[in-house]
């Protein structure tokens, strides 16, 4: 009885946090995508009032008391074993949130949030004007923050572990690099491979698509895909992204180049395989901490999962060509499925990570995942970075940046901090394919119904299998459960191995 | 000193309000605007509990303690007469907000939203049925819970005193009477003149308006009346409004309708003369209760005036027939500037309000507020309001409703408790040309100006005279401090007769 009432009031407190997140989250998705230009210094007053609002209802000793009288305390998050499973995961996730918002002190967290501001307000100028020195003293700082962040929540082996935690709950820096030098050897050399054979013409992708059309057939895509509109939207923005505004409201942005559509289509597709995963946690998990993706790498890997496992496939254009056709007819009049699946497709080293192709994307992870256990270890000096980039890009991907705009200053990750984040963009490939193997064995006829642009088994074995978990289990776990195995490079290898000596007749 | 601190002290909490009150007007336009379906029950819960803490925020006990310490009490708001005068009025304000919520006590509150929601729904669903029988209940609710609040409020001689006190601050029901008078006496009388003489040929309006062409033209329109787009933005709702999220942050919307491009021309323009007043609160007034207009007949003055004194005025459309007609030349190719300028001043009695002309629009105003009147008074019932409201319709405007949903059910205000809203709308008519008599005597070039386009020194005057005001003064002090006078019908009659008489020749 007792133990029904704190609960009951754990969740009450864990739902008005939800709210407020939500709220936060209305107010930064109009910032990117429709506030006038002015209106952003209130704006960032208004942000800043509410988390810090939302901050203080987490953290209130009742959360602490309350979580405590259930047993769930740092050593044992889960709390007492007589509850049920489902609560005892909800008391884990809240007791991590818990801890991790009360163990930094409050004049530490004002402090960060204004150095992070500047720094990446001065990285903005020093991408635009080449100028790495400028930025360095920031990138110092934001290192030195990251250190003291990781000291204060602890951590088992070393500081970086304490960061990844963050993104990826269970991995650690020694169970990543186990995986990824293999992934990143075999990679660079399928990208060797490729090299050597002759590039397609892609040419018919710069004849001019007009962006209202291509607005329109972006959002007729959503819908094919099984996107309910009437629980979302697709706006534009300068940097696509996925947000979740309500349990029923979940809304994606691209961007339109007139001299690539294939830009905003994978855009819209990716953020599809977000959107897909936040929207199905209305029902059982509404409204609480648990109505959460895994971690960022498992929520990456059903975006690629759309992305490139679906959305790249022979079978999906054999679908969805004709329809883009239709809009298109101009343009597309005389090129067929052949070279349209390879311009899809195409792949080559290339200097920045956000226009990577799907061989080379993980190497610019890999890149950047040496460098930040090099800086966390204390082996790599920040301003030694300029230099040990364009080393290893030349050794892993075989191309140089001659500036390091187009170097080590392209992301904007590490201007605030966020280090840690960058693998849960290659562990969402390699989570994507070990899903996708158990997937194909459950759906037989998964090819012949993208082919028909028909996706509602798919959407049932991912609500079923993956999205019905929200953040109840870590990475480890859910792949466990999943696929039975753990983490793992070999289907991901084995599917873009395969792919790609197809595509380029390797 | 110790002055100082409370000040600001006191100014904190004002600001912490104010962020928000923009944060939730930022969740409410999301709401009108672009948020999908089936947001609506998350955004509910989202209000609520932003609403909940900007009241908790506002009423803790440290504000009324901190008013009391500077001697703002309920019967001396302005506090000590030793401090500057914009901080008296600031606490006048204040304490005016303080009071009106903590009076009212949380049940009553949480009761009173409740049957809101509901009646509204209600009120829905019976307009749609044109079932008056089945929205009577809620309405009564309504009347009741009105009655209520104004008790808990307190009014010096009726409770409709109470109602109305909230939107026009310094205003009584008998002050009103006894202008709205005369003003209907003489309206019913033009619109008589009006209704004997041709009504112009109006049918190149109905000729087919793309609405994509319609919002250039409105964007550019809002450009030129001097909307700084880099503060504000014009979207799409259901019903035109304006909002602000932000100190340069302030949103406008309208809609098209393919036949008939006048409607959001004039509700652009309408809702730019609301834009513009708080548009002018960034500077002195930023951030505080004082940020917002001196009430809602005030606003209504500033959007009625740029709507239908510049607006439909002969020189405005001198200078912007020709653009309109660039945008739409096939439509407009054999339109003349006499036809189309008495197609935006056609008059004639009309049974909803929302529609009605600049002559018989107050009429329908005076109507409402007779019927409020006896509401509140106890000698109509409100079982008998629609027999009534036909009979004084019939008398007031000529015209009769066969049905109460063009009738007594057409506006939403009663279904919320809103009453003592309507005579803002009229009092902003007065108010607005009381207001015109003295620009006009300060600017005799503005008809020069209009006709060129030129809003320049018009904006000067409007910041100079009225905006830099704020709310700091109530509607009568506001009046005379600019005119000299207090509330008259006179401007507005000389000004509608005389033009009147020019249109139809009378």
């Amino acid at each position: 009885m007792k133990t029904n009432e704190t609960l009951a009031k754990l969740h009450a407190i864990d739902r008005e946090c939800n709210y407020l997140e939500k709220a936060l989250a209305v107010l930064r998705w109009d910032q990117e995508t429709y506030l006038p230009e002015l209106g952003v210094e209130d704006r960032s007053e208004q942000l800043a009032l509410l988390e810090g609002i939302a901050h203080k209802r987490l953290t209130s000793p009742e959360t602490g008391r309350l979580l405590g009288e259930l047993g769930s305390v740092p050593e044992n998050p889960r709390g007492d074993e007589s509850l049920p499973e489902p609560e005892r995961d909800f008391l884990k996730v809240l007791r991590r949130n818990y801890d991790r918002a009360v163990k930094l002190p409050p004049d530490f967290v004002a402090a960060a949030a204004k150095a992070e501001g500047l720094s990446q307000a001065c990285w903005v100028q020093a991408k635009k004007n080449n100028d790495f020195a400028a930025f360095l003293p920031h990138l110092e700082a934001m290192i030195g923050i990251s250190r003291k962040r990781a000291d204060y929540w602890g951590y088992k082996d070393k500081p970086y572990d304490g960061l990844l935690d963050i993104y990826e709950p269970g991995m650690s820096s020694d169970s990543i690099s186990a995986v990824f030098g293999p992934l990143g050897e075999r990679l660079s050399a399928l990208l060797g491979k490729i090299a050597a054979k002759p590039r397609p013409d892609t040419s018919f992708l710069e004849c001019g698509f007009d962006t209202g059309v291509q607005a329109s057939f972006n959002k007729e895509l959503m819908k094919r895909l099984g996107f309910d509109t009437r629980r979302g939207r697709l706006d534009v923005s300068a940097h696509p992204f996925t947000t979740t505004l309500g349990a029923d409201d979940v809304r994606i942005t691209t961007r339109y180049l007139r001299d690539n559509p294939l830009s905003a289509i994978f855009s819209t597709i990716h953020e599809c395989g977000h959107a897909f995963y936040e929207l199905a946690f209305s029902a059982g998990l509404r409204g609480s901490c648990l109505a959460d993706g895994a971690s960022m790498g498992i929520h990456e890997s059903q975006s690629r999962l759309w992305e490139n496992v679906i959305g790249r496939s022979r079978p999906f254009w054999e679908g969805f060509f004709p329809l883009l056709k239709s809009y298109f007819p101009e343009q597309l009049k005389s090129v067929g499925i052949d070279p349209f699946y390879h311009a899809v497709n195409q792949a080559r080293p290339s200097l920045i990570r956000v226009e990577a192709d799907e061989v080379s994307y993980s190497l610019h992870i890999i890149l950047r995942f040496e460098l930040e256990k090099a800086l966390f270890s204390g082996s790599l000096k920040a301003a030694d970075l300029p230099g040990q980039w364009r080393r290893r890009m030349k050794e892993i991907l075989g191309v140089e940046p001659e500036t390091d705009a187009e170097g080590v200053l392209q992301d904007v990750h590490w201007s605030m901090g966020s280090f840690g984040y960058f693998p849960s963009y290659a562990l969402g490939n390699l989570y994507g394919l070990q899903f996708f193997r158990t997937l194909k064995a459950d759906l037989p006829h998964f090819e012949e119904d993208a082919a028909k642009g028909d996706f509602s088994a798919l959407h049932s074995w991912l609500a079923d299998t993956i999205y019905v978990w929200g953040r109840r289990l870590d990475p480890p776990d859910l792949l466990k459960k999943v696929t039975g195995q753990s983490l793992s490079a070999d289907p991901f290898l084995h599917y873009i191995e395969s792919k790609y000596a197809d595509i380029y007749g390797i």
